[in-house]
Parts: structure tokens; sequence; C-alpha cells
């Protein structure tokens, strides 16, 4: 039970062809379906992997990571066998390389584990080995990165649970999931190790509009893992907060500068404003890998835009919701009251409340 | 041109009959069906007002306080003409005003317009009325509503409009339009008010989970209204405002309590949360009769849930949609972060930053 019953998000298989040289192909799940159907796809060709990549079949920053090199190292092994041309190779290798790692501009970990699994091949061509070696070795360095991504992930969850009190209710936006990574998730990563010590009472997860990853995938996976879960719209996460069932927010991040602004899924603001406000804390969890010193601040991260239908066209949702029709906005965030008899301003009342309506609605000349 | 172009969203129909009293019905927009289609329907039992209303085929406050009055006076002057058992009418009369007022919780304008109709019958007939005549001045009671919260919306627009400046990008949040009222709206009358005056330039309409009142009906009203706008989800109202492209929020109220605690829409509260981090005003637009002097405060007033099935189930949108994949929290909202080689806190570093990742990317021994 609990998070051991999840399937592997992404696998690098491997066989020994017949002319002595390891072939390699990359078994996902694909998430375009989840959560009416846990489905498992192979994936033979990088052409295959950038439409996977780009359809989000496979997402989440640190899936990405390990996507990434595994499509440059699947390349070499299934190209190396049949040429000898050295220059060709490396020609077709940096193409492969370069169309991987700009199939999505947000996340630093596709890039990086391009650039990975490319340096290593690079290097042994360099130093003189032969193109099957090179690539041999770009198929090792992706397959323990396969293996250091899961290690990573416990050790975040680990390092994650100790901030949890006992019997935590914890809010979480988009998949930052085992499903975002190769097993076992980095912000659900410390929900995972909380739970085994019998930390977590319930987790509330944002619906997170447009593609619905925290509706569709991060519930399926809690549900799979058996820890008890509701979804709930982004826009209601705010009042959860103020009705005291929120004890932590933690979220994943897709690129994290230098100063600690975060890149995530759209909509991690608003929550992290929202946390603030309530006085929660808010927590990025997320691997060293995610982390880009080569940006100062927020404003130097690219954000992707993506198409008008994933707004317009949306699927179906599990049926564990949260859905209060209003909310109570407090008078202390409301700048002005307009009527048909004026505006009515904050101001201080003998009260000490900022609107005095009683007042206001008593006063017969104000039409 | 401009928000005259709008169809008036109810309007209270009436005929004289042979008989020579008159018959009423109520004709409204049947807003399950917007955008995709503009079908009018024309409601001539109390029953189908209720279910108009349960299935938000009609919302919004004002819209409801005038359906709420129109209910009443329809079943009465309906009924009056065959009867002169005043007992059975008034029991009856009783029995329908419940039942209409208590079809949705949280609005106050339903039950208050309930109330001016059923108070106007009933005290016309203590005062002698027969019942034909009770209910006829019913039924002037509830046109002179229909008559005077469209006076209502034109003044809430003007009082509004003088808080917006030149070339204002006003941001709302689900339906405070003319579909929300009989005809011009109380945010959106705002909107149309400084439109008139030329000092509109964009409005960024919420998508409003989970039913889609700003993606289906403030976009199309909008739209309809000649009025450039643009639809985004509800969690990425933040980032608009953080890149500088919100002048102010103006959204609409369900329930004012004294103090201006504003229940509304679910998810106002976590926009006012965000406008009142970026500094951008936010305003409610309502008429006094949304105003619940009987409530003290916003715990006071009682929230509807509804069914998970409004989550799970979702129609199609307009295309003129805002769609950022990702958006970046600043490190002032981050209380740590959860990495494999340990959890991250923010703490003045010499940069006057409050992470400084560079140091600790490079401390070798942390792991």
């Amino acid at each position: 039970m609990g998070v051991e019953n999840l399937p592997r998000t992404i696998e690098i298989l491997t066989h020994t062809a017949e002319d002595g040289f390891d072939r390699a192909a990359l078994r996902i799940i694909d998430q375009r379906k989840l959560p009416e159907q846990k489905s498992m796809v192979v994936l033979k060709d990088y052409h295959e992997v950038i439409d996977a990549v780009k359809t989000l079949a496979v997402r989440g920053a640190p899936a990405l990571g390990v996507t990434g090199a595994a499509a440059v190292a699947m390349w070499a092994v299934n190209h190396a066998p049949g040429t000898s041309d050295i220059d060709g190779f490396r020609s077709g290798l940096n193409h492969v390389a370069h169309d991987v790692a700009t199939a999505r501009p947000t996340a630093v970990n596709l890039s990086w584990g391009v650039d990975k699994a490319l340096n290593v091949i690079l290097d042994a061509l360099r130093n003189g080995a032969t193109i099957q070696m090179a690539a041999a070795s770009g198929l090792t360095r992706a397959k323990r990165m396969e293996q250091e991504d899961e290690e990573c992930n416990r050790a975040i969850g680990k390092a994650g649970a100790a901030l949890l009190p006992e019997g935590a209710r914890v809010l979480t936006h988009c998949n930052a999931g085992s499903l975002a990574t190769v097993f076992y998730g980095t912000a659900l990563g410390v929900v995972y190790a909380a739970n085994a010590r019998g930390c977590i009472s319930h987790v509330y997860c944002d619906e997170t509009r447009p593609v619905g990853q925290g509706a569709r995938l991060t519930a399926w996976e809690l549900t799979e893992a058996g820890i008890p879960c509701t979804v709930q719209c982004d826009d209601m996460a705010a009042m959860l907060m103020k009705q005291g069932l929120v004890d932590a927010v933690i979220v994943g991040a897709d690129r994290i500068c230098a100063n600690g602004d975060t890149a995530n899924k759209i909509g991690t603001y608003a929550l992290a404003i929202a946390a603030d406000y309530h006085r929660i804390p808010f927590y990025v969890a997320a691997p060293t890998s995610t982390i880009d010193l080569n940006l100062d601040e927020g404003s130097q991260i690219p954000i992707e835009f993506r198409d008008a239908s994933e707004v317009c066209d949306v699927q179906a949702y599990p049926r564990n919701v949260y859905n209060p029709a209003f909310d109570v906005t407090p008078a202390q965030l409301i700048n002005g009251i307009i009527t048909e008899r004026g505006v009515i301003r904050p101001s201080v009342h003998e009260s000490g409340a900022l609107f005095d309506l009683r007042k206001f609605m008593s006063l017969k000349d104000v039409l």
C-alpha cells in the first residue's frame, strides 16, 4: 500500500541486440489519459518523445530532466551501431539534443537532462571512444539519472516531512507528485514521507486550471496511494485557508532563481499570496537540479504561453470535490462599495469598523 | 451599439384576459445556453421560476430580487381571478413565497424581492382589498422593481465610473453584468458607464470556476456590447496584476453585512487578497438592497455548497483567452525550499536577498 502502489512514471528500457550493442526505449504512463485509463506507452524515437513532452503525456520538471537525457541517449545507442561517421553522428546528436531541449521553454530540467547525456557522449568521443562506446556511456548516464531521481525525491520527502505537524492538512497545486518524477514525487514526496510516519490527515488538491493536473493527476495518485484527498477549484483555496483547514502549502518548481524566486505552474503565485495573507507556511519542494544559478531573479525566467484550446476544452474530473458557491471578502480588503446612492469609502468608525452601513443606510438625504 | 445592444435579461410580461383581469409571465434569457445560444424562455408558473433559479438559468443577486417578486406576483394574478377564498389564497401565497425565497440560500435579494411583493399583497388584503385588487397591486410592485433595477444600475454605473482612470483596464470575477440584473449590470454597469465616456480600454474576465460565468456570460455580454475583453483562468489573475495590466478590480455582491464584509461568488476573496497585495483598488458594486443590516459581519452569512457535478462537468468556453503555463512566486512569499540536500530557509543575506542559492549550492558538505 501507500506510494509503493504507484507505477513508475518513466522507465528506460534496454535490450541487447544481436550485434551485441544495447538498444533503448522509454516507457511512460500516458498522462493525457489519466485518470480514466492507466495506459503505458513505449516511445522508440526522439520525435515521439518530443510529441509526448509537448502534449504533456509526460510532464513535471524532474521527469522531464530524465526524459531529456533518455531521449538523447536513446537516439545515440539506437543509431550508433550502424555508423562510423563521427562528424555525422555528432551533428545528428547535437540536432536531436537541440530539438528535445527546446520542446518546452520554462522547465530548466529538460535542457539540463539533455545536456548531461549529450556532454557525456561528446566527452567520450573527444577522449577517443568509439561511437558505440560513447553512446553506451550516455545511456549509462541516463539510467543513473533515473535512479538518482528517485533517491533524490525520497531525500526531499524526508527533509520536508520534518516540517509538518501531526495530522497535517496539506494543500498543493498542480502535480508535483510521483507522476512529475521518475517515482515518488517532490511536493507529494513530502506528503508520502510524512504519511509513512502517520502524519498526514488530508490533502487538498487545487484543480489547477487550465489543464487540471491537480484534479486529474494529483487526486488520482493520492487515491492510488490511499491518502484522503479533496479537489477544489483554484479560486476556493483561499476559503479553505480562512476556515483553518490548511496547515501548510507545498508546491513543486519548474525553475528556481539564485534569489529563490520560483517559477511553477500558473496559479502558484496567487496561492502563495493567499498563504502569506493567512500566515500559512508556503514551501517549494524541488531537487537542486531545478535551481538555475544563471538567473538572478524571477523576471528573467521565460514564461511559456500555451494554446487557448487548453482553457476552452476541459476534461472530466473526479468527484471528491469541495464546491462552495460563494465566499466572504472581509471589509478590510474592500476599497469602496459602489451603490446607486454613491460610493461608500472605508473610514474609521466609532466601532472600529471600516464601514458602518447601518449609519450609511440611515442617512435619508444621500440620494 | 454598446450596452444598449444587449437584450433585457428578465421582463415581466402581462396581458389582460377576457375576464378583465391581468395575467403575468416572466420572460428570461436562458443563461444555461449562453454563449452558444441566445434563447429566451417564458416562465408561466412559480415552479418553473424555482427551477430556473436553482439551475442558474436566471442568476445574479439583483435579477433574483426582481425574479422573486415577479414569481409571487405572477402566481397571485394568475390565481386571483378564479377564487374568493381569502384564507386559501393567503395560505397559497405564503407557501409560494416561502418556496421561491428558499430556492437559493446566499443572495439576500431573492427573499427581499419575494417579501416586497408578498407584503404589498398581504397589506392590501388586510386593508380590505379584494383578492384581485391585492394581486394586481403585487404585480404593479414587481413591475416597478423591474424598472427601478435598471435605474439603480445606471446610478451605480455613474457613481463607479468616476473612480476609474482614463483607458482603464478592469478585472472582474463572475458576472455582475447586465445578465445578473434586469438590464445594465452592477460591476459591469460601472464598465458600461465608463465606456460611454471612452474610459475603458480592456476588461479581463475571470473564468470563474466551477460554473464559468465569467468565461461564458461576462465575455459574451462585453463582446455583444463591443468592449474588448479577455478571459483568464482564476489562478492567472494575480499574474495580470503583477504585470501591471489591471487598474481596478470591480465585482458584484450577493450580500453585504453592516460592517462591509461581502459575500460574492466563490473566488472573490482570493481575488481581493491578490489585489490588496498588488495595491490595486478593489471595489464592490451593488444596489443597497444587497446590504443586509441584520448581519453584523461576514461569518454570519450562510454559504451555499453546490453539487460536485458543477466542478466535474465543464462547458465550452470562448477562445479569447490568456493562457500562461507558469507564473513566478517571489522569494518573499516562500517559507522554505525543500531539496534533497535539506530545507533552505529564508534569512537575510549580505545582498539583502532572502535566499542566496549560489552560496547554498557552493557548500560541498551539505549532503
